[in-house]
């Protein structure tokens, strides 16, 4: 295995992992971050269950597409098999990111999916931000994080929705998982759908109906950001 | 074009721009701030998507009145076209600030004004905090960004309230916009309005009825900080 | 006067309006602390709407009982004269404190007591943290900081509360002020008074009936840090 | 006394101490932690309402298991003897940590047990956090701190709920209690506690109907994290 661009991709998944307790998503060892480089095939994840303060970016485990360790002393994140589910079935996203930041777990919790209430939600999510149906004992009992990841390729197969357009779902009763090109973007959607799921809940509190903006403001601000149509930010 | 004044210009919007997440107004790339320089004729604004880490005051885009480029090599904000309808509408102001701060926001995404329940909102908003009407279909797909500012001068407008008076709007399903004289008085509203939209949405929560303070209490305070009356603060 | 106690006091007291930030409490120019020296004949308070960056010591304003400035070069905080009548009014208390702390503000905004719902509320406050009435309109056009510290009398002698059992209030429609027999009594009491502000708002959401703790309890904790039989912290 | 080991658990105790404001958990002097070694018959607790700004490990108190001290010059937490009964009742735990943390205070203050909303409570509390009943009048009068050690092992005798698979409870109209095997569990399970109880409040305001999360996924959370099966974390 190449050492250089492995290095350099844990490097970046230390550095991905770290931003989310800085960010407010995760407390203790909860949260995850991976990649994949599809080319090599190869994973590259947080280890379980290890202090945020001590670690250290040669901590970071390299799996292969079903999950062996190539590279690592360290055991994978447990929830690695949900990552993997979702890299097979989403084949355009490149990174993938786990927390329990607290208002979207609220919203899992309640089984609820987020509704676009505003400009904010709709700059990075094209419409609800679905929450799976719960898993079934036997799908608890089998093999419980793939089925995680299942539910949520289901959710999105079943109800036509495109895992670029919303990069990111609820898993009921547990939080949210989102995904994107690359490490940034994953992140960075982490950030945005917790930052929403909080406007989403206290809007709900103010609002006399409770109602999504319409769908051409919904289109406006997604295609204003997205696609080739995009005008915001810089050309590059 | 004077350099010297451009310079310390962009170093004063670099500066308000940083301000923001600072205080806990924005976050990622979110939010703008520009202002005008009435005899030049110039607006000075924070550039497209970059990011405020790595943001330097020579990034900042100076353009004319009608939103062309004269300094920069950036793009500017997407939300320039907002800002230059409210300098040729308001005449009196200075400096416009945009943010998605999160208690402003969930009153712009139920729709509703935000009442004065209080003096800290009376300090510095002399009544509601109108929110604008939704943007009709016609006029998001039209020109957008153009519209969003129209229809905050239609609101102030058509209710006959006066943009000194009250230095900012909620924008239906997205936002606030604050204004003031100068840079620091645009940016201080921010924090005032995101202030009282927490106050006044928690406050709900307890109230047994919905009340806005006696209209003697409103013009007590208002009147203490701003006009030729006012006796708060130093006299300069 | 004495340079070497003023000096002290003066540092007392901006130290204790720097504590106001820094716990969360203040935002901007709001916010103030006074002390009194009784003996002396002498109240140091914060000069009005300076900026707590850049405040100094001696910037702190120096009055007598009357509210005429002894020393310093700036006006002192427009709530001065609020102040004035507490420490006219009650004898026993060293210092005061006034903020637009948030949570202390919607109980303020809604009109109504602060209800003791629990051990924290009863450790500082024996019983509710009264609201008092609006004041009228007269009240308001006559002399409004006077007026706020009358209507804070009024309510502790109407409704019989002892201003050393119960040391603070919230003023409708405005906010809290608290008090102590000295400026780390009454700092502590603000700080104290927005926590429980921020329980029992919260709490009354998970309530199945509004009740407070039983009186015994009250009693127990109230008793348990204040008087004669007091137990908690060192003897000295 | 040994002096090595006494030394160590000091600075222990000392850093869990200090822990808890830095995790939001405590404010003023509120909170403590303290940590039995049973072969030795000692407890190391907080000293009683000492600043968590200027407190050393030398300051930190040794008793037998009846509350009384041998070593240390301050008196120790008037918490003390609810610690003592939950160290004689549950023989299993090491470590036990009071606070008065804002979102379990505001279940305690509605008097209602913590449901498991979702797996981030079931991965540390199997089931709900218990609310105790209210003391009664003598109780409180007789003897109130050992009283509430011994509500507390009233609700777990009674409602047949293990200590160890439940390390935490909350006291009716005063606040959380959380324990563990040593020192950095209860401390972590005080994180959790609060974590989750804030995560319950706000997903009651969004839930539909309220529901604990089923008991299959209960338990998978649980036993992934505990117990002879569980995988979460590195095998040591």
């Amino acid at each position: 295995m190449e050492t250089s661009f492995c290095k350099q991709y844990k490097k970046k998944i230390l550095e991905a992992n770290l931003a989310l307790p800085k960010a407010g998503l995760v407390k203790l060892t909860w949260g995850n971050v991976s990649m994949i480089d599809r080319d090599e095939g190869i994973i590259v994840i947080k280890p379980s269950g290890v202090s945020y303060s001590t670690m250290s970016f040669d901590q970071m485990v390299v799996t292969d597409l079903d999950g062996r360790v190539l590279e690592g002393n360290l055991s994978p994140s447990s929830d690695l098999p949900t990552h993997l589910v979702l890299y097979k079935a989403f084949p355009e996203i490149g990174a993938v990111v786990h927390t329990h930041s607290k208002y979207a777990v609220e919203w899992a919790q309640s089984g609820r999916d987020i509704p676009p209430y505003g400009t904010t939600h709709a700059d990075a999510f094209y419409g609800n931000i679905p929450c799976t149906r719960e898993l079934t004992e036997e799908e608890v009992l089998k093999d419980y994080e793939v089925e995680t990841g299942r539910v949520i390729v289901e959710t999105f197969t079943s109800r036509g929705i495109s895992p670029i357009a919303v990069p990111g779902a609820i898993v009921n009763g547990h939080g949210p998982f989102t995904w994107g090109k690359d490490v940034d973007a994953a992140v960075m959607n982490s950030i945005i759908l917790e930052e929403v799921a909080e406007m989403a809940l206290f809007s709900e509190l103010l609002m006399k109906e409770r109602k999504p903006i319409p769908n051409y403001l919904l289109d406006k601000h997604y295609y204003r950001k997205h696609g080739p149509n995009a005008y915001y930010g810089q050309r590059v």
